[in-house]
Order: structure tokens, then sequence, then C-alpha cells
């Protein structure tokens, strides 16, 4: 055991970590990465040890500001260290390694320390690797499920039955959930939805309706909201519902891998109390599911693990080929989804894959017609009066009008070098140009197309707008446009073979957006 | 492309990492753990990106102050900074996720990326954790090796045949390369030797040599040493010998995992040009390898490893159950080793151990009883010369004797409650009580054993005395001492069915020492 001083750090850690002196560590005899146990006053605490040979002097011990403010310690302070053992889960990570089923028990310690931050990031990428490697049991990614919804946040909407909707994503103008949770909430059913922002897409929900009302809402606000409207539209990151996900999440992204995406989804609508639940599965050429096949397989899981968590599942195949709808980029896809609910029509895609899926919803209460019901809640413009709701509760203007949504002023079209109809729309270039106009960081910013798959164009004829909020963007937007091609336009019989980009701008293959 | 003013931070990496305001890497759309390219004055380089809230503001750019002294950058200067591709080893990482073979140009550039620092710990723990789990083919392994080996300084001794030696390790007191290296090297034999510092055992070879001469020389230092006294006893930490090594360690040891073993003993042979090579590997209960099986296993490996890399490997399967000698702890074992040199006769396991080793080298070079040859040059008093050579070629005192060397002042014995016989010593409870007591950080701390296994001892006889440098420890090691029982004795008849230590001391089941 050592007495240390404490020495602030102006740093932060999303965890329990201190330095010390390679000399002090040496003399208790840890390693770095290895644990210490800190006592002061009354309490204790265990954190993982980094070490240094200059930056913390020798009887100091380095603590990270956001840590002492938490722990109330002082700089100055004398703290007793000396070595712990690594904690349990350590051994279950190492079986998982090994190959091994893991027991519930084994999960629930790991998740435990994997929220609790007592779990050092070498040791979290080799349980997120070993999973990916040696793939998971649909029991242990029931457990998974459980464990991570149990170490968060719960939504608890008395005598109510939750329905929920979800999309893997992938496809670019998704905003479907902005029309399926009006529509739904409008027939009678409760339907908290809470969504992600886009991690590498142009926008994700909550960018989207943050445009039309604010979406940060905290859980009692949450509920008083749902309680209230029978729905909700707000970013899922503003409440703690499985906080686990985020933190595989930061592990995922460099590896570009994603064996977490089942229990990451159904571990969300667990904790949102979710007992029906349809799943959209884009599929096609640039989507992440490529195959019927594949679908196929995904929503089987999907299905057995909703059924070992007591929530029934219903799984849609959409087409992906193009993005939904005209718009793209978080303003511009909010003006067109609240266009469509005030006025009860809109692009025919976007209108049809939200009707399907809220008469999906419609199907599990019972409703032999439900795709009829939803086209009549928008139709009768019953959604919009719920979706004013909806924003007067968020917090909103429900007066708002899609022209109260400011879009990027600095504008530019692409225009066609020929004539023909449009053959193909790359959703991978759509994204990166949208992107590098700014979205989803400038709200503004993104694509409206003007032509869509089989539309006649003409030659000169402008085929979509890039929207910007500055200059520099714009530029970087029309770069990118210029070195990929984002839409053929040809002859039908062209055999469209040089459909991928290949241009020299950073490509990402993986889409972690869940 | 963003501009922005550097900020030092009071810390150290060990690799290029810079710190980003969380809205400036929105701004060039990097996420924490991708890479920016940065570009100054003529000069650009590569660093990996973590992001904050607060400690970097908008505007400026963390840097740490080693990697700003290696890059003559000032504080406030103005950086350019912009999105970089991942490296390419980060999709062959990716391969072997999947389970594929590497080819050598894969291996090759990960380890080029592994040693220039441009792969984070998220990417390098996925690559041990899926060698660890998918496993390596030879190939893979010599390609490896010869990367990792490629990728640090290599010793070249002209016109000699290079002989070596390596004990995987597991056995406490075990200082038989100090004896094998002069030995060997009286017999005319060119054996340069690099040797660790012990990461969980008591002593490595460099911490015990190091009691005797110095061990910390440069790369030309060891060849002046070498080119006069055809041998070395030096630390090869002090020389960039398969650095890849060292970054490798630092992942492996706290998931207690070691998929590096091969490459990691074989790359460090490979860079000083080893030709002929006998690996020690200790074999019993509690060895790291425990049958015979499984050490004709290992040095299989090891041979068919040597052939690719042009290294005549022979491996010697060594008694392992109890401590080498009667000394452990670096000090004590300095002047057993040294004792047994100077008057040509020391412990018979230690004598016959470092002989027979010394034996299979002499025989690759042609002599038949080589053994004998050992023998020989031991009791002669030509490996008690040889050895003088190399002290004074390493700057230190060829006069010293074994009680020049200082030992811990405090010390205490442990007597035995009963009357029989040694059944057992247990390794771990030796090594545990050793470190206890203050080794190796404390040279002089350490145990010297009175009995070994099969001796008599009456009721009340000393068994052994701890050594330590100061009060503390000793109490340290004492308790630890009467925690867990260190040796058995009793009736030859008894079964010793409680060997393994139970008490509260935290364990090491695994020893990553190589």
């Amino acid at each position: 055991m050592m007495q240390l001083r404490v020495r602030l750090l102006p740093l932060e850690a999303e965890k329990p970590i201190v330095v010390l002196n390679n000399d002090d560590a040496d003399e208790i005899d840890v390693k770095p990465l290895e644990r210490v146990k800190i006592r002061y006053n009354r309490h204790n605490f265990v954190a993982i040890v980094n070490t240094t040979e200059k930056m913390v002097k020798q009887g100091e011990i380095g603590l990270y500001e956001d840590i002492v403010d938490e722990l109330k310690i002082r700089s100055g302070q004398i703290l007793k260290v000396d070595a712990a053992d690594p904690p349990e889960s350590l051994s279950y990570i190492k079986k998982k390694m090994e190959g091994m089923v893991l027991t519930k028990h084994e999960v629930d310690k790991i998740i435990d320390d994997t929220v609790g931050g007592n779990l050092s990031d070498i040791e979290l990428t080799s349980f997120v690797t070993s999973l990916y490697n040696h793939g998971m049991t649909m029991g242990e990614i029931a457990n998974l499920s459980m464990a991570m919804a149990r170490t968060g946040d719960m939504l608890r909407i008395k005598n109510k039955e939750i329905y929920d909707k979800h999309s893997i994503g992938g496809v670019p103008g998704d905003k479907t959930s902005i029309i399926v949770v009006p529509t739904v909430a409008a027939g009678g059913l409760t339907i908290p939805k809470t969504s992600s922002r886009a991690i590498t897409s142009p926008a994700g929900t909550a960018d989207r309706f943050e445009c039309i009302a604010p979406v940060e809402l905290g859980l009692e606000e949450i509920k008083r909201v749902v309680e209230k409207t029978g729905a909700c539209l707000v970013w899922g990151g503003a409440v703690d519902l499985a906080p686990a996900d985020d933190m595989f999440i930061r592990i995922e992204y460099p590896l570009s891998i994603d064996p977490f995406l089942l229990p990451s989804v159904m571990s969300k609508k667990k904790a949102v109390g979710a007992k029906y639940l349809v799943i959209d599965i884009p599929t096609g050429d640039e989507a992440k599911i490529n195959t019927k096949e594949d679908f196929e397989n995904l929503a089987d899981k999907f299905i057995t693990l909703g059924k070992r968590l007591h929530i029934k599942v219903n799984a849609i195949s959409t087409y992906a080929d193009q993005p939904l709808g005209y718009a793209i980029g978080p303003a511009l896809e909010a003006r067109e989804a609240l266009k469509t609910i005030m006025t009860g029509k809109g692009p025919a895609d976007l209108v049809d894959k939200a009707t399907t899926l809220a008469g999906v919803l419609f199907s599990f209460s019972g409703d032999n017609d439900g795709k009829k019901t939803a086209f009549g809640m928008l139709h009768s413009k019953k959604t919009y009066r719920k979706l004013q709701e909806i924003i007067e509760a968020q917090g909103g203007d429900p007066k708002i009008r899609p022209e109260d949504i400011p879009v990027g002023k600095n504008k530019a079209a692409l225009l066609s070098k020929t004539k023909g109809k449009v053959l193909w729309i790359s959703n991978k270039v759509v994204d990166m140009v949208a992107r590098g106009a700014g979205a989803p960081k400038y709200k503004g910013a993104g694509i409206l197309l003007n032509k869509k798959i089989g539309d006649k164009v003409k030659k000169g004829e402008k085929i979509l707008e890039i929207y910007a909020e500055n200059s520099t963007r714009l530029n970087q937007a029309m770069k990118i446009a210029g070195k990929s091609e984002i839409m053929k336009i040809g002859k039908e019989s062209t055999m469209a073979l040089d459909r991928f980009p290949s241009g020299g701008e950073r490509e990402r293959t993986f889409i972690l957006e869940r």
C-alpha cells in the first residue's frame, strides 16, 4: 500500500483511470492497465492504471478532472493506493476468446463492468473482436440484450401496449419514421420512438426531426409526452437507454465491424417496453443487406430474438436502390416530411413505405387492413393533427410550416450532359456529396433531387441541386460530385456496368447506423 | 482542411496522437481513432485522432510533448489538418479477423504500421485477439518473425557463426545463461546473448547479470564486446531488437494471452544473426509446458520455424518442479552463479542444466561430447576467465567476488514446524514471496533456500531465508509466506493433494516472460 498525493490532470476520461509514476507502480507491483484499489476518508473505488515517467512524479497520483469532480476529491489530497484484482468479468472475456459460450451470469458481469467503466479499451476490444470472430448463440444475444437494457434507463408507460418501429438504415433520405409515428399514434396506438443521430450518413431521424421540434428530452419529459399524445420522436442519446451500446460502438466503429447489431437494436426496444415491433430492412445492391436470402436470415434472427424477449417482431424488406423521396439532409428532409404530412400526399415511394410500415403496426392490433388505415390517417390529416400534438408536447411550434425550416443558402445545380432516362442513382455518392456539403453538422446542407430512376431527362436539364451553408462546403460537395458519378443517364438498354463510384474520395464500405 | 493552432499537452504518448475539439473533428468529418494528415512548413505526418469537449478549444490542436520535440513543432504554430485515409494495414487486420491467412506483404505492412505507431490500441488489440482466436500458419509466423526482426536493429558480427540460447522461462532461480554463455565462448563459439528483465517473475537474466556487470549497452558497444570476447550478456531492452514485440506485449499482458511467443523469440534470434539455437523448455506441473506431448509440440514448432528462418534449433525439456539452485532474486542469484563459475562447482541441478545446454551448442559445432566439453570448461576455470573478459569488456570489475554483491540486510528465516522430507516446493509461492520481498525492483531481495526436494528436515530447522531491503517489504513477504504453503514437509507417503496455493494473494496463472 502507498500513500499518494492527488495531482489534477487537465484531461477528460470516460472511465476511472489514474496515472502513476513508473517507480510507484513498480513499488506496488502493478503494470499499465492493471487495477488499483483507492481509499480515502470512508470511500473507496477501483481504477485502471496508466503509468508515466515524467507527467506524474513519484509520490503523486494523477486523476482526471471529471472523475475528481464526481468523487469529490481535492488536489493535494492523500489517497491510499494498493494493487487490486482484475474484475471477475475479465475471465469471462477470456472464456469467449477461447470460443466458449457465456452463461447469463457471465454476460451480466461483462455488461455491468462495461457500463461501470471497469474494463480498459484493450479488454473491451478483445471482447468485441472475439464476439465477431466466434459468433454468438441466440441465448447469448438474448442475455446481452437484456443486460444492456437493464443497465440503463427504462421507460415505463403504464397500462399501454407499446409499439415500435426500427430501420437498420442505409437509404439516403429515409424520413419514414416522421410519418409512421404520428400515423400510428393517430390510430390510437402508443409509440414512444427514440432515434439516433447520423454517424456516417448525412442525417439520422433525430437530426431530421430536430428541424421541426426539440428532440433532446429527458426520461420524465418523454414519459409525459407519450402519456399525453401516445407518441414521441426524440433523440435516444439524451436518455441513458442501453448505454453499453455506445461503449461498444466506440470500439466497433474503427474496426468496421458490428457484432452487436441484434442486441443493440433489441436492448433499446426492450428499454422502452416495446411489445410489438416492425423492422425495416432495406435490401439491395448498395444496402447493408444485399439479397433476399440475407434478408430472410436477418429477419429470422430478429424474430427469434424477439420471442425470447417477449417482443412480437415483423421484418419488412424494402427497396433500397435509390434515395427515398427527393430530399437528403436534415432540413431538406424535414421539409419534405412535414409537407407530406400537412398535405396528405408526397413522393410515392415515401408514402408507400411509411403506410406499409405503419400498416404492419396496425395489423398487430388486429386491423386486417392496416395499410389502408394508415393511408386514411394521412389523407384525413389525422396524422397531421397528431404530429402537431407531438410537436407541441415536445416544446415546438405546432404551426411550423415547411418553409419555416431554414435550408442552406449556397446552392448549385447539377445539369445533365446528355439526354435519356435515369438508369441508376448511387446512394454512396449521394451520401458522400451530402456529407461533403456539411450534413448532418450543418442542418441546412444536403441534396434536392430533381429526377429519380426511370425519369426522362433532357440534355442540360437540372438533375439535382446541392445545398450548403457556406461556399467552402458547396465547393467541397461539388468536387466530390465531379469525381464520382451520382446519377447515370442513358438509353434504357445501356448496360450499367460502371455503377460503383471509383473516385479518389474517402469511401466507407461500412455503415454503422443502426 | 482546417488551420489549427498548436496547444502543448503535458502528456506522453507512444505514438502520433493529436487531440481535436469535437466541433473541429466534426467539421473535417473525422471520428475518434480515425486519422488526420498534418502539414506544416514542408513536413507532413499522419496522426490518430482523439477528441475532447473542453481540454482543447475550437481552433486548437493538442499535441503531446514528446511528439512535439521529435517533430520540431512550436506551441502556437499553425498546422494544416485534414482527414486522412486509414492505413492499408487496417484492411489486413480485418482480413485476419475474418480468419483468412495473411500474405508476406500484408504481414509486412501490419508490422511496419505497428512499429511506426500508426495503429491505435483498438486496432492492435483486434489484431492480437484475432491471431489468438484464429491461430497462424507457420508461413505467417515466419513472415511475422522476419518482419519483426527487419523493423528493428540488427546485430552484424562479421565472419562468425552465431550461437544462441533461449529459455521460455517459468523456473525461479534460473541463472543458467550466466554459466552457459562464458562456457560456450570459452570453447571458441560466438554467443551474443541478449536477455530480458523480469515482467512477472522475481528476476530476469538481465536483472541478475546487472549485479555483476553493466548490461545496458548500445548496439555498437555490444558489437565491440562480442568481437573482443566472443560473447556478451546484455539487456535486450537497451537496443531496438524486434521493437514490435514490446508493442504486442503491452496488449497481450492485460489479456493474459501470448500468441506471439514463437515470432517474439525467433525474431530476436534473427536480429542477432543466430545460426544455431538451443531452446530450454522447462516442463512440469507448474511450468508453462506441462506434459511431454506439449513439449514435443512446441519444440516441433520452434524447429520448423527455425528451418524457415535458417536457424538450426534444438529444444531441451528440463525439469521444472522446483527452483534451480538455492538462490532466488537478482543479487542472490548473481552470487550463486558467480561462485559456481569461480569455484567450478555448484548446485548439482544448476551445473547439470548449464552444461547440458552448453553441450548442445558445442554439439552443433561437431563436438560429439559437448556436455563433457562444457564440464571441462567450468572445472578448468576457462569459463571463469571468459566471464572475467566479458565483465571487463562490458565495463565491470573482472575481480568482483560473490560477497561484493550486496544483498538485502533485512532477513527472516522460515523454520519447519514438523520433521520429515521436503515433498514439494511451490514455484508460484516462491515467486510471490520473492516479489513480495521486493524483487526484481530491489535487487538484494529474494529467497535463499536451505532445503530442496528430498532433503531431510528436522523440526524447527531452517528451511529458507527471506531477504529484503527494508522491513516493510520483509513483513509483506512474510505475510505471503504465512498464507500460502511454500514447501511441503512430511513423510514420503504423504499424498500431496494440497499443493496449489489457496491464499488470498493476487495470483497470476500466466507468465509472459519469454
